[in-house]
């Protein structure tokens, strides 16, 4: 079953690494990994989406909570939450298709951000299945280029 | 200076840990990191936000680019980029600033997810001076809670 999973800890470096082979001696697959600063700039919070056995996965939880630069583990998975991505990509156009996949853009939840002959550059933000269903229509046309943040979570 | 940087790589959790640690190494600090998946499920991307002295940033960039799994870095320092950061949030409300902060945030780039009694859930993706200018405005309310992807660019 695929967790996000959000762990608060010390703004120290080595702490990521650690984290991170926690899960990979595992052999969690971490789809995505996101970290960043908090309220606090002492403490950072990494988001992690992983899929794999549960009851290894509580394993894994119980290690993090034991490392002495870790504040919080919190899993999202029977909690009420939201749970976002933002992407950057390019579109490949033609002068043929570029009608076509501007307007299949601009009626999606993506903004378009630039427009040149061979590509449209635009963002979107937003739930997974929602992404996925725009980039299965995007298929036709091409992705040229991609950059995804991974996914952050919140507890509503 | 700050610098963005995007590290291409093989899908394989090592290679994470081995890229921060070059960083960490030599002393860089690093802001946040945003690792996810691109266009082709076996390769990753990296984009790591860093500080440091921009001669030893040019011999991590060497040594990154001798790793294995490395297949491309790219600093987007003097590249015509965009970079843009999501961040989901919740400010802290009472009865009586609740629809002050309302204000603030509906006349904002954010957008509100939700309103509790105690605090409103909303979030933000922007550039880094966009969202700097929005959290300094809300400082007044307090931030209860933050997390943050950590910023991706992409060239123009």
């Amino acid at each position: 079953m695929r967790h996000i999973i959000s762990v608060t800890v010390e703004n120290k470096f080595g702490v990521l690494a650690r984290i991170a082979g926690l899960f990979s001696a595992r052999g969690f697959n971490i789809s995505s990994l996101a970290v960043g600063e908090t309220e606090d700039p002492a403490i950072s919070r990494m988001t992690i989406v992983v899929k794999g056995d549960d009851k290894i996965l509580e394993q894994v939880k119980k290690q993090l909570n034991k490392l002495i630069d870790v504040i919080l583990v919190k899993d999202y998975v029977n909690k009420d939450h939201i749970d976002r991505e933002l992407i950057l990509f390019k579109v490949a156009i033609t002068q043929d298709s570029k009608d076509k996949a501007l307007a299949l853009l601009e009626k999606s939840i993506a903004d378009v951000i630039k427009i040149s002959p061979d590509d449209i550059t635009a963002q979107i933000v937003g739930e997974q299945d929602d992404i996925d269903k725009l980039f299965n229509k995007l298929e036709e046309f091409g992705i040229k280029e991609m950059m995804r943040t991974g996914r952050i979570a919140m507890e509503l």
